[in-house]
């Protein structure tokens, strides 16, 4: 019972069978073979647009090898402070960038709005050389702390770019999270909505190690290829990493994998707030859960074999919970009932 | 029958069996699992020292990583002009070191010697700022023209770069190829011949994307850990990984796939060495030949399905072919008898 | 009359002598020199310590480069929010670190005290390499609001750094304001109450382009002379910072200018915030005064041909006023002066 | 008699007089001085062009910012082994590039020609991800051994450059002594050959520390501004850099220095050369002499006072000397003669 983290789980069947078929011993290396053609074509259908499409093999490769696609050695990226790109990653934003920056900023749910964004931006000090300039925009979908942006938030933040010239780079380490709790195409709160560079994530989905960076606008793929080898990231073998991904998007297996977490959040989060002394942090609507718990929970469940996260350091009293493709619904239910059991149990 | 690339190949069944095996549905996140800890254990024994070990997914990112925690953004690494990290990794030893240089030397079939290596470290303006300051030396083994160093080759390396205070890096993406052929035990020709750190490679003998970084001294690694995670080469389900090398270890399954593939690059070469007009330019002690041909052969060969890269660009007339731990023999025949078969069509 | 900056003032007279005087012909270049050595030797005096000094033509580069010397890349400076390395460097600090952070901590008055830090830092993950490692600490002394760090706030900093394993850095651009309104040695407010590595600031008090990156832990010094040459900033004909430095620091020079900037300051705040409407923002202890002023005044003065600076970009309604070594204390009459008129003159 | 170094020299009258000239206690900071409007119209007389003109006060500055705006970081940079960017700048066009690569060209002299170019831009690999993309082509004028290209030669490079798409740098910080030899227009050997950006050097021929970096093509240098920021290189009392390099342009200043320079290397080289053993190593150009003398005469030189660089390190037999706009001729007929004594006194 391990809801500490999504990299806890292990990898579809789906896309484990993928990886057995395109072993058929030979391929053009780095990524000229068919299995990534075909990859592309699978998401550009997904998304019903042109688009270019990378592999690569961590989300933080994704999004750094994106954003610093973007931004230039001089400039900054706008970001909510509990970003990943911020709060998570050591740095590789600002390594692959040679020294860009992240403002950021600040909203409920590691959400923030267009009016926070166009505010900074109002006093950035776009083009005075002694300022950091502006040059990107950059939100998590669903977000560090398991809310989803809607359509409409997305595509106002998405206007406020536009005003000041701005890409925007959506980390969808957890879009299918997203897309599952909106219910919407993938294309309406991606492209439509203004979205001009993603990291369409997959490993902590059920993949072994994929992510794509899509570029909806071809033209700023522009010098991605050397970045991705420079970075270390081109992948000789890379048929393994499309096959991953065909598996994925095929019959709607992310999505799937989406629901179920998410259904699992949401059962998790719902049994918790009913008792005593709990509180849910933040909306559930991808696969997180943040509670506030008593101390005998928190040590009973630990004592029953939960994993979790003390979420802000040891003794803190927020746990996150995560859940997978793969969580046990009976599981869920274990985790439920551990914790009430614990709760009378302790002295009042 | 594509003898292009060692990335042609695929996945040995071994390899591709223990995947699906690791596949157990949770473990720890981000390389603190039970895999990971024994395939250093692993890695241990086949060394008989005391070693730290990191899986990364490329050669690549390997050696980047490894340079990079030796050599700081104002110093230079030793390598030969055809060393992998100069002439096809798209400026990553720059990018990951911040901008340290790489100091090119001479020497036939890619290998450098150690007298070469101490007549350029005598002029190399060590303690004066205007220079960049020698900061390590990185040999290829086996080389990029499928030679490979003899353990005295490399200890005497090692000696000179010792006598300067610098350490020595061993590119190891072909490592078995080598061990296979020099017969001895991999610590002869690494730690204890003065090899410092290692890219120790998978990916080109079976694997599907593992390479072992490992520190034959451990103080080196301090900050290797860090500069992994910001590259974007932490991987969340490390054991995969982990269990790629576990299985590449077991049994021998290295060396075995190494041998498998010098013998037929032996006997390639023999047989095309037979071919009237041929002539193969280096040693062919791994699993690399490259032979001159005459155009007929070369023509001939394209038109009978063999894959291979004419080396030095389109109309070359030397070819570069590559044999893998799956090559099979009868290709190999196939290959020699097809370009011994479009000698004698050839007009004279 | 010139508010605007201390860069509108020119060279202090004895500063321009000195340049005059050490053109002698001949020396030898880098900084190799008797005048260097004699500049080093004054501030070791100056400061009763043994010091390694290096001069630097630029405060961002005095700041830059030595941050860099402290941070790795994976690493990140803590500063205040409003720090002249944060908002007025263009990423100086990211780029010669090769892409370290910078984590912003809050304050009045641009600075932030000892508490502040020690929150920050003990949620810092240190040694978790998701995140970026802590590496230093910076303060800026006097604020980018021209308010000043007492010797006992410097010194509680100091020991929460110290507490940290990390190094304290001072941006002394205006160390010399800042001495001058404590009364204190220079030593009590540096190296005794805890900072590490100083960037000792000329030019805004009246030197051509002369600061010195003072260490008071040589060994922290190790790499920044290779670092100052890769970053262009190893001046051939050195002697010419160095007689800068020197004259700055003989006869006390730099104190005797701070202080007529101070009191011009002073003089400038009191009137101004005598008048109807007028708010000062910030303690005026060193040669800065915000002042919201009524829109009357603002447009009187710049009617009246007074230089200063719209804070928060045009339009806004306060000002940031500068004095410097020159200011003549007329002057300072004068745009109170003015202000008062235009006030009275202004409809209510 | 210091011939060590073209910095062991002093500023010249014209331009000291110049700096206090410009001391007149006031100015818009950071460049935007009338000051530094006038010095780029007249580098725009001198050149007969429209040009981008940024004042920077060293050499290694100038060029290292100049590659940067031209080179991504994953490009390379074409120039001979000998050059300054590569042999003197202990990697700062590496720093300031983010990790470009310098490629190494051959050639007598330190100049390398038209066909060593195309010859190494033919193998390049460019477009193609795992190599170093060509970004720029850089030339040393005078060269690093005192020779200097004609126009037609760098017309031939910048035929070369074009053809591959390549922006064409010159590093001119002996430009002066270049045109003195040359006797063409400056335009004749820059833009009208085909050079889009140069490194045009004052500080080595009578300037306290300016050197102009200068866009032939306005539209390349689009970021520099924000580079020299961040690297520290904008100067806050611009006006004294640009008022050296009007005292500079002022009546030929530049040219009379390097005319009075290039015949006292003129002077000298002739005077050694007609002594038995020695031998003028490189044709005298500019102001560099490289000579190789008996073991007697170099000892001689020294003991009577002479500074030089023995050109190699410790004990090697070839001397570097050079001279300077101030020169004195007497000195040099000294030199010869001194070296003459020692050569009779010596044992046969």
């Amino acid at each position: 019972m391990n809801f500490s983290s999504d990299n806890a789980s292990g990898v579809a069947p789906e896309i484990m069978a993928a990886l057995a078929a395109v072993n058929d011993g030979g391929a053009t290396a780095y990524g000229a073979d068919a299995v990534t053609a075909a990859a592309r074509d699978d998401l550009r259908a997904l998304f019903g647009c042109d688009l270019v499409m990378y592999p690569v093999a961590t989300g933080t490769a994704a999004n750094a090898l994106a954003l610093a696609t973007l931004a230039p050695p001089y400039g900054t990226v706008y970001c909510h402070r509990h970003a990943h790109i911020e709060a998570d990653e050591c740095n590789a934003p600002e390594f692959f960038s040679a020294g860009a920056k992240l403002t950021l900023l600040d909203g409920p749910h590691a959400k923030f709005d267009a009016a926070a964004l166009a505010e900074v931006l109002a006093a950035a000090g776009t083009g005075v050389e002694h300022h950091a300039q502006p040059a990107a925009v950059s939100i998590t979908q669903a977000s560090e702390r398991g809310a989803v942006y809607t359509v409409d938030e997305v595509a106002a933040i998405a206007e406020v770019a536009r005003t000041h010239g701005l890409p925007l780079h959506m980390d969808g380490a957890r879009f299918a999270n997203a897309v599952a709790h909106l219910g919407c195409a993938p294309a309406d709160v991606t492209w439509r909505a203004g979205v001009d560079v993603m990291s369409f994530g997959a490993t902590k989905n059920g993949a072994m190690a994929a992510e794509a960076v899509l570029f909806f606008k071809p033209e700023l793929a522009r010098d991605f290829r050397f970045r991705r080898k420079r970075g270390g990231h081109l992948f000789s073998k890379m048929r393994f990493l499309s096959a991953q991904l065909r598996a994925y998007l095929h019959d709607d297996l992310w999505l799937r994998n989406a629901r179920h977490a998410n259904a699992c959040a949401r059962r998790l989060a719902d049994g918790l707030a009913a008792l005593p002394g709990a509180v849910v942090l933040h909306p559930v609507e991808a696969n997180e859960v943040f509670v506030r718990l008593p101390e005998a929970a928190i040590e009973g469940l630990g004592a029953d074999g939960v994993g979790f996260l003390r979420w802000g350091g040891p003794g803190a009293a927020t746990l996150r919970l995560v859940t997978a493709f793969d969580t046990d619904p009976a599981d869920v239910d274990r985790v439920i009932a551990s914790a009430r059991r614990h709760l009378r149990a302790a002295p009042p």
